[in-house]
């Protein structure tokens, strides 16, 4: 079926659908988590091209919060903390193959979420949730680690990014999944033409999306999407639609088509009359990839730097929460808070507790959402297994500072293009657990300013902050690394359901060896 | 009287103005132009603060212009070019001193704004308007060069910046003027308090504005009141109040204060019941003045470096269009515009047209306003003498680029801090004539990113730019510039109106020499 096909038998179902649910107890909750969009992406946001009408109406009828972040600068353990609740180090998406080093599940990766940790759709599920993921997973591509094994009902998506094509010889293309089998492969049945920029996908998890909340509202269940495409990730896709539409290039037409997807869940849920009863929610896993360049990467607006690093414009996300009736319209909020307080608010949304065997990071932002109040808290800013910064109000104090290392800058790297502040983004891992580099973000959110620290201020902040992290640190039981080892046998190179469709590949012997994480 | 008791007064006359003025065929016009206040300043543009909701609220009623430009990034060219029309090499407000040198009128200035030149007041005045400047003049503090020789026909403020305190004997301190004569001095009988940041000024201005707005109002008589407050400029200062109360430090009391006095001026126009009778817009002179850090200084958001650049940062500005019932609510325009522009639409809205005997820079942007048409047209980008650079569509061409010399970098003094783009922000004078670096602000709003010269994107733009650029060269004629010129003895020793206040210095002799102009 062609997805003009089935955008026009969507139509035509969701005219036809009169019906309004019953009243449910709990909220339906919906996630949108874009891939590497910037907190400057959005007009709302600041973005001079404005090109994201629906985004900016969504946050006009809803918050806006302006001081929202990721757990770490990349997007597994950014997204394995949004689900978990937990810092990256507590629940094992870290490596400790190197100091500071972002780790990732690329398709070498052997580990993946442990069945240790409590993911979200599992919580949700005590309470007659019914759970989708559409999108990216990211969370390790091995059978055990998929979605419908961590407490979704059903996915359709892919567990690794949508680089490609391979030859499937040396490196297995992706694949893309229904639940628990493959439906083929990128670049093979699920096309991006990379030279183009050409892909329906969007365009396909936008009807995915469409259609499960279709059934759940016939079916007045309470449900939980986990929206999560990824057509603004490296290399940026749209739908031909969309492509040359934007101001700003590919990684704009993505945009584009972004907001248009969800201009058109938000209006599907008030067509279906369950706008008052479901709570949406928008943000992106990490900052803009500004090593990707201008036409496949977004904007952290005044921010420093961006994915990959502990600066503002790597962890301050764009983040916008929606409820008619509920969330005050036209809004804003300087709440502290971050991917993991949707965890523990999706629970209180729900009605329930977060599990008490564990430390649980998030927490819970209904207050904040129902009635704007502040709340005091630290954010802690990580980098694979180091605590690189702390902000407790307006400051934030940074114990290790690294852009990238010298060595990749001379191949062209650059996590900060035309942002070099001296001693601070420095391209060696630069200790200050001594004195650290303080920043009022207020004043001066582009990190270039450090207080003195002869000023009083900074004894202050100093005073201040230092009890919290030291606290924070002698109390800190990591858990166990899962993202130190890879091996080529683990590849994709014969997903469950690749007999089905003669897709299986020969699997290579293993090479099991520490994963090396240059960043 | 106190301020407190004026805004009692106030009050209580707004409040007992019932009837409302009859319509006069011309449209009151209002043009509020703010002090190095930058693209980033808004919540509407970005700002992280969001602390600007008169602002935010004065753009959701009228439009938003998101690539409105200054004539030169520095306040008296471009309140030159503003008023007359005319880019400052041709109104005379440049230099020949050196090679693309940004010139101002500071203390020392013997020149000023020519009588040849015609002033968008004394246009406005044939056609019945009465007109008012509050807050900085900056076209030259010699008797000659002031307000009311230019066709206002009152005022409130002073000729030059608001530095000081000066001992009287070496510099005199800058005289505030009500009218042809002065009232007092700034750090005397107008007081700035440089430790703290306190002064009643911007309350002053507003007040100023208030009750100008009132008795036009009353009389019937359509009026042009060009309201010009400073607060912005370092050293930036706010009334106690407002002192304080900003995440973003004093900079951001002094931004807080501007909006509430916005906010003020709307509302008195509705409350007297001419808001559709008056256009009102509100922009900013040049860039946020990065060079004064992070306390005394503003955001250019996501633009390269600011005030004294050819950069975006020293060159976009905020700015904002309202006209209730005439300017739709909610717009957002992308026409390429500038503060010129504000000379032939305002004669465009009182029904005149521009003088015909010269050049005019500034377009008629009414389409533009009641329409949201977009008409295409350059934007020349000039430092001094020197045209640095061109927009045409999203394309800017910079045929030279300098940001600061090394010399004054390593006396501490950068215009681009923490943003050092190899090739771009160069601290030599670098001269691109015959290959511009060329950037797609779309895409590249940072101008981090040249387009390749192998690239056909590029030689297209360049054939696309040249002409345009090689017509604007060859049909220039340069008026005589007037910034060339500085004597103490013209300093402000002996303003008018200075006997009756027992407030005349001694004028030192004359030692007439070229002015030193290093940026």
């Amino acid at each position: 079926m062609g997805f003009e096909t089935l955008i026009l038998l969507c139509t035509i179902t969701c005219c036809c659908l009169a019906q309004k649910p019953g009243n449910v107890s709990s909220p339906n909750i919906i996630i949108m988590l874009m891939d590497d969009m910037g907190w400057g992406d959005l007009g709302a946001f600041g973005q001079p091209s404005k090109e994201t009408p629906n985004l900016d109406a969504m946050a006009a009828q809803g918050m806006l919060l302006l001081n929202f972040y990721t757990a770490n600068p990349l997007c597994s353990p950014s997204r394995a903390a949004l689900l978990t609740g937990r810092l990256p180090v507590r629940n094992g998406f870290y490596t400790t193959n190197g100091h500071a080093r972002n780790a990732y599940t690329p398709q070498e990766i052997v580990g993946g979420i442990s069945k240790d940790e409590i993911l979200l759709p599992r919580m949700l599920k005590k309470r007659g949730y019914f759970n989708k993921i559409v999108g990216k997973w990211h969370l390790g591509h091995r059978p055990q680690y998929l979605p419908l094994e961590h407490g979704f009902d059903e996915w359709f998506g892919a567990p690794n990014c949508h680089f490609g094509p391979y030859n499937n010889s040396v490196r297995p293309n992706i694949p893309v999944y229904r639940n628990s089998r493959m439906l083929g492969r990128y670049h093979e049945e699920f096309k991006i033409d990379k030279k183009t920029g050409e892909s329906n996908l969007t365009q396909m998890y936008l009807l995915e999306g469409l259609d499960f909340i279709q059934r759940q509202a016939e079916a007045q269940k309470p449900f939980f999407l986990y929206w999560t495409p990824d057509a603004t990730h490296a290399p940026a896709y749209a739908s031909k639609y969309f492509l040359g539409k934007s101001q700003r290039g590919r990684y704009g037409d993505a945009v584009m088509e972004l907001d248009y997807s969800v201009g058109k869940i938000l209006s599907l849920l008030r067509h279906l009359g369950i706008d008052n009863n479901t709570f949406v929610f928008f943000t992106s896993d990490n900052g803009a990839a500004l090593m990707s360049g201008p036409s496949e990467s977004g904007s952290n607006g005044p921010f420093l730097c961006g994915k990959e690093t502990t600066f503002e414009g790597g962890m301050r996300e764009p983040a916008i929460a929606w409820w008619p009736g509920h969330i005050r319209e036209g809004t804003v909020s300087f709440q502290l808070a971050n991917v993991m307080d949707l965890f523990t608010t999706s629970l209180a949304l729900a009605g329930m507790s977060p599990p008490d065997d564990r430390t649980i990071d998030g927490m819970d932002l209904t207050p904040v959402l129902l009635h704007n109040t502040v709340l005091d808290r630290p954010i802690f800013y990580y980098r694979g297994n180091e605590l690189m910064a702390v902000r407790l109000g307006q400051y934030k104090a940074h114990y290790w500072t690294w852009s990238n290392s010298w060595e990749e800058l001379k191949k062209g790297i650059n996590f900060c293009p035309g942002q070099e502040v001296p001693h601070v983004t420095t391209h060696e891992q630069k200790e200050h657990t001594m004195e650290p580099l303080i920043f009022h973000l207020g004043r001066d959110p582009g990190e270039k300013y450090p207080i003195s620290v002869l000023a009083k201020e900074y004894q202050d902040v100093l005073s201040w902050i230092s009890p919290v992290v030291e606290k924070h640190r002698s109390t800190l039981v990591a858990g166990i690394p899962q993202l130190n080892m890879c091996d080529v046998a683990v590849m994709n190179w014969a997903p469950a359901g690749c007999e089905m469709l003669g897709k299986c590949l020969k699997v290579p012997s293993s090479q099991p060896s520490k994963c090396d994480w240059p960043h």
